[in-house]
């Protein structure tokens, strides 16, 4: 694993190169954060001149060395770092934050050298897990990097992302942490304290080492020693200067996300660098390549995926036809990964575990790294599938927020939708989770009522261009499906109809029942009305939906979910402009424990509460 | 601090009595944690019985010592010692998960005994952190104990509050980890390692203790160190077995969640504990009552605050004018406190920190420990105001689930809502939240356009009984009211109206400013539209709906934000049974950096595209 050390002098000019454009661009935009980018001069001229391989032409070649910028305030310096490579041309990096130019504020995966975007502090390290967990699942010995900033260390999350590195012993992981003392405010809750800080990495597992983080020897001798540890990640935090290299900004207040004026402070500045260069003798970098060649075009094509075996009427929870259905999906794709935070029996992923034990991954009780880590295996070319309570996915939020801007096809599953989970209580309801996926663009949301449309839409979902989510139920519910019907995503399935319906009541997971229980006691007083499964809940079944508005007299929707967000939402978006009549039934109010019938009708969403709301309208 | 140990035969039998009515009331409701209970016996018997100081008949009292039981699945074990204190009778502990009961199946505030819900894991200790910060800021000497398991010590929530209970020195914090080795599905990451455990808290800055988790004595003993301990807080990691004192359940895999079955495998473990049961030679306990008299009744009433003194046409950012109402507010009521994350000078918090520096708590870049401290804050008689950038909300989203469970009065702020952020990014705007807040019951959502309803919404916020939250924006706007007008919750102000309006629209923050400019550009063509500023977007003005959608052809919404979720559902919710013709403006795909005007009009919420959006009408 050793490389040639390239020479210090040209790397000095490098990081001077890269703090004299991280300080035009963002004068140029007229917004940024410098200072940010100049502490970590150093850090990034060694880590992309004389430690990381990779193939300038191909950023996103499957077996390059990976950098995280967890400190996504300091993208212009991640841009310069290309641009010194030699992927564009340097004034290009001067378009930074321009609408035109996809160098945005903060990074994206717009820029083919950006995997995951970053910009909410706290989450590069579980995309760099995720990541490594990549590396190991294709066999590559490619190394995922991750610069974190002191700051963004208070976020648990990055203790979340700690305790995993070391649980999985990713000795092909190295964090490094730009210790520069300041945050946006003020200083950050340990300032220059390094060994606190060191203590702390040390406490979850990694190899730590303190730097001198301005020292370019000092860092390429801790990233050789990072590559030189096995059995463990390793960590290294270098003690740096916000501003470091301009006298007036250099390690002093009120500098974070300002850029220089134009004019007499944006030249002083630059020519106090300048004065830095020194005599390199000309000397040139020679990036080492990936240490195997790129397979990419190579697409695995979507298996055909064999029909299930269920039986009408048999009773099967789609949490379990879930955990089914992904298994059966493992053994056609290798590429399908499943990820566990301690619920594994409960979601029924431990099926898939047992089938595939090299490809399932326990992150305990913490799923900002369980998703986090799906985002960096997505972005490599995995499936992921993250799975836990579905309410427990709001811990998550952020990241599946970050997911949507990543474009990331992470695949989520979350089980014990709603009140019909009883007993347990509100904590372990999922009632907004609906609300939470719909606001990611892009995110197909599914919600399957029996086990014939859960095992499908798994499949649907894992070969969705994007996130994607699937919604379980904890109580059984009996298969209405035959095992060969398709569930495209957008689609529906209409399961009464007449031309006698006098309203059109949607349906969703456990709320499909009630609506055909509702079908039937209306159809023994004369009354018809159309039910339809929408599993699709984003994006929904426009044209039935026109259909049903145009033939029925109104519309009712019914979800195990908050009135707010979901199905009813979804719907009101599609027909709004029409001018349809829409009546929701959904969760009002913060429910309580009890049975799951007892609390399916108190809090209104039964058979008898549709009843009722038909015959109001 | 010293107070009479409690004699240990006596608390043998409270324990074993604790074990046997933990089984017997989740045996009676079929489901349910009794292992998990069973493993937190002694410490329970401890702390209720040896240690906390609180008045039975007052569970609410102020100046009583808190339990906050983080592991909320042990519920069964709290209940089972307020009865064994004398709160109710024991039997009652059998109604357990019953619908008519409030012994829910994780503990909720519908108990007078409980502050937060839990049952979520990883919070209870950001809520005892908040609830310390509390006895300091009323000068009490109550202390406040979080009970932790194991499993969920993996949450980075914990770690969060652990660096912010180290932080803020707080000794008057003490959490015990029932380290009883078992998650749900497997063991822990750590196991019985809890060494491993004691130098992730020493490294967090916590006097750290190991014990014995089922030796009495050592957990006095403990306690009482921990009550000698002053300048941090202090852990006490205990070593227990799951289902301890039943021989076949203890340390066994597969017991968790699992009640015993009735009849003979509950008779047997009822059996073996009933053996347990020594000689305490008919010792009672005295539980010391907390050190001042309770001065509940005398509430504060809401101050008469004075209008700002703003002049139309002043631009001034609602942020700016939210840093200055709490300001001005925290003058006028000594509850109201302000929580940051390192934004304060971009969120103007800061002005509120110059003003009361002790009622102001920084927490650095580590959002749920905010929330979860403004949760435990809000339980104790505080007003606290959380703020930070309205997108890093999402990272406690699962927080504020459970402060809406919990119906405590936090009052979230977030600002840099939407795309009129600009150059930053996506990952910086938040286009989500409205939809997550409006998912929590009860919450007020609160969206001023200008200075002058940023501040009266402030002090609405803040009186608002349970959770409230205000969106506030980074571009500068004009003041368009009087100082004196007045903004109640569930309100909205028609700014144009006429009776010749062809369609009404709505907007909210920046878009209410578009939507009068695209009220200007129609008018030049002849064609009047209504313009309404929706500032209250949970509770909506439904009569000033009905009214527009009688008086009006159709119903537009702008906002700055996904059109999911926001704005634009909470009108088709409050008119959808009304058949009115509803178009949603707001951002539909995943923006990028650009300038705010541009982005406004690209991402489709622009005057312009609001003139269009009337004409196709």
């Amino acid at each position: 694993m050793s490389r040639p050390a390239a020479p210090l002098p040209l790397l000095k000019n490098v990081a001077t190169r890269l703090r004299i454009l991280s300080i035009r661009s963002t004068t140029e935009a007229g917004s940024g954060h410098p200072s940010t980018c100049m502490s970590a001069a150093e850090i990034m001229a060694a880590l992309f001149f004389g430690e990381m391989r990779y193939e300038v032409a191909n950023p996103r070649h499957e077996h390059a060395d990976r950098l995280v910028m967890s400190k996504g305030h300091a993208a212009p310096i991640l841009y310069a770092a290309w641009a010194e490579a030699g992927l564009f041309p340097r004034e290009q990096v001067m378009d930074l934050r321009k609408i035109t130019s996809d160098l945005e504020g903060h990074p994206t995966p717009r820029l083919p050298f950006v995997d995951v975007a970053t910009g909410s502090l706290g989450q590069g390290l579980g995309a760099a897990v995720g990541s490594a967990l990549n590396a190991r699942r294709i066999g590559s010995d490619y190394r995922t990097y991750a610069l974190l900033g002191d700051g963004e260390s208070a976020e648990g999350a990055v203790w979340e992302a700690a305790a995993a590195g070391a649980y999985f012993g990713l000795d092909n992981l190295c964090g490094i942490t730009d210790v520069n003392r300041l945050g946006q405010s003020r200083q950050t809750q340990l300032g220059h304290d390094l060994e606190q800080l060191a203590v702390r990495w040390r406490a979850f597992g990694w190899h730590t080492l303190v730097v001198d983080g301005h020292d370019l020897a000092a860092l390429q001798a801790a990233f050789a020693e990072a590559r030189a540890t096995s059995g463990r990640p390793t960590m290294i935090l270098a003690r740096t200067f916000k501003g470091r290299g301009v006298s007036f900004v250099e390690d002093k207040d009120g500098w974070h996300g300002r850029p220089l004026k134009p004019g007499q402070e944006t030249d002083a500045a630059i020519a106090e660098l300048e004065r830095q260069l020194v005599d390199d003798g000309g000397a040139t970098f020679g990036i080492p390549a990936p240490s195997a060649p790129s397979t990419a075009g190579a697409a695995t094509p979507r298996p055909d995926v064999p029909a299930p075996a269920y039986t009408r009427g048999d009773l099967v929870a789609t949490r379990e036809a879930f955990g089914t259905g992904l298994t059966r999906l493992g053994a056609l794709d290798a590429r399908v990964v499943a990820l566990d935070a301690d619920v594994k029996n409960s979601t029924f992923s431990d099926r898939f575990e047992k089938a595939f034990p090299e490809r399932f991954y326990q992150f305990f009780i913490a799923e900002q790294v369980m998703v986090g880590a799906a985002m960096g295996l997505a972005a490599r070319g995995a499936i992921p599938f993250p799975s836990t309570f579905a309410c427990f996915l709001s811990r998550a939020a952020d990241f599946i927020r970050m997911a949507g801007i990543s474009g990331v096809g992470i695949k989520l599953a979350g089980s014990h939708a709603g009140v019909s989970i009883g007993e347990d209580g509100p904590s372990q309801m999922a009632l907004e989770d609906l609300a939470m996926m719909r606001a990611v663009p892009g995110c197909a949301v599914l919600y399957p009522c029996d086990a014939v449309s859960a095992e499908h839409l798994v499949v649907e979902a894992a070969y969705h261009p994007g996130p994607a989510y699937i919604r379980t139920s904890r109580p059984k519910t009996p298969v209405i499906y035959a095992n060969e019907e398709a569930f495209p995503i957008g689609g529906s399935k209409t399961l009464r109809t007449s031309d006698r319906d006098v309203a059109t009541v949607l349906g969703v997971g456990v709320t499909v029942f009630e609506a055909l229980k509702a079908a039937d006691l209306l159809a023994q007083e004369g009354i018809a009305i159309r039910v339809i499964d929408a599993y699709s809940v984003q994006p929904i079944d426009v044209a039935a939906l026109e259909r049903a508005a145009r033939e029925t007299k109104a519309i009712l929707t019914v979800e195990d979910h908050y009135v707010t967000g979901g199905l009813g939402d979804a719907v009101a978006e599609a027909l709004g402009p029409r001018g349809v009549r829409l009546v929701r039934l959904g969760v009002r109010e913060v429910p309580r424990s009890g049975p799951p019938d007892v609390l399916i009708d108190r809090f209104g969403i039964s058979a008898a509460r549709i009843v009722a709301a038909v015959k109001q309208l």
